[in-house]
């Protein structure tokens, strides 16, 4: 993919967020980084688990699980570039407990099939927009490595949301639309409202009371 | 890998299974392969899983969940080349029962750490070595394209194999051993008896009564 077809698509998943990253994220997380690299390999670790469970899930569409298994490998490369920047920096392990985002995101899709398919492809391509947003507001701001690597991550997660997004509109003709719109209200207030743990998918930190 | 490490890991991971693949397994799947193909695509989809969920339960062993993102990396780039084969043969979807052998030999296994993560770790390799045994079987009896494809397998979880079975030795030093020869009693039991139904780790089918 050119560069500027690459800069199209990360624009294009930026244009569909219903709000934009609040600036006092933005400042938490340059401040936060190395904490905030741990969570962030965990979300490409779950990135390639959520297409893993979409090919196990709907096994009979055979172009899907195709482009979900290409997916799910680009994924696990980024988990381990991600790791082994931790390496570098000498960032050790630690058991995180989970923000809020992936899971309040989740309580909002339908339960059951037709609409369930077209739900799960619309929130991971949500979820890889709000990405590559993210990627693009912080990597200008960290050291040069990182820098490199968040850009590299941030045409992928472009990528990854058209074509989830591609698939939604398939499944659905008639109605992606509406239920998109629906869903990013909910995916925007997940990423801007105040929030107990600091993330990469979360809002900025509460003041303390 | 040169051809020569590579056939060395092949022969070494025959060499743990505790009884060979029978010659009527070999015949019925040689009859059967097309059907087979939709089971072995399974098999690597699920062999990407089980590398995945290791890399969840064990976070805090970055080695091992570095290389098992590769593992599963590789395991999803056979599913596609085995879906791609599936498309030029004709072969369409359909859902299959679960065979007997992962389920059961799951079973086998402990429940509780430490000892459940050296179970786990034992039991891919044995299903590596397996796995590197069949496509031996078999590969030469196949159609040109498939026999090629089965060539690049078997190196492939020849590999698979000794990086399960060093991971083992690492994490249970004196244990391994004796926990490898029970765990490989119970599927070469799985892989020989007579079974119900045709998969790519079953015995062979029992005879009709």
């Amino acid at each position: 993919m050119s560069g500027l077809a690459s800069l199209d698509s990360v624009q294009t998943a930026a244009s569909i967020l219903r709000a934009p990253t609040p600036p006092a994220w933005v400042e938490q997380a340059v401040r936060s980084w190395p904490q905030l690299l741990l969570d962030h390999a965990n979300c490409e670790k779950k990135a390639a688990s959520t297409a893993l469970a979409l090919m196990f899930t709907y096994p009979e569409d055979r172009a899907l699980t195709l482009a979900l298994s290409r997916v799910a490998r680009e994924e696990l490369r980024h988990f381990e570039q991600v790791v082994r920047a931790m390496n570098t920096l000498g960032i050790a392990f630690a058991r995180q407990r989970p923000g809020r985002y992936a899971q309040q995101l989740r309580g909002a899709l339908r339960s059951a099939d037709p609409g369930r398919k077209v739900d799960l492809l619309l929130m991971s391509a949500l979820i890889e927009a709000r990405s590559a947003e993210r990627f693009a507001l912080v990597g200008p701001r960290l050291p040069a490595p990182l820098a490199r690597l968040y850009a590299e991550l941030m045409s992928a997660e472009g990528r990854h949301f058209a074509l989830y997004l591609g698939f939604a509109c398939s499944a659905a003709p008639g109605e992606w639309r509406a239920r998109l719109t629906a869903l990013a209200e909910r995916e925007a207030w997940l990423a801007t409202a105040p929030d107990r743990t600091l993330r990469f998918h979360s809002g900025p930190l509460q003041p303390e009371s």
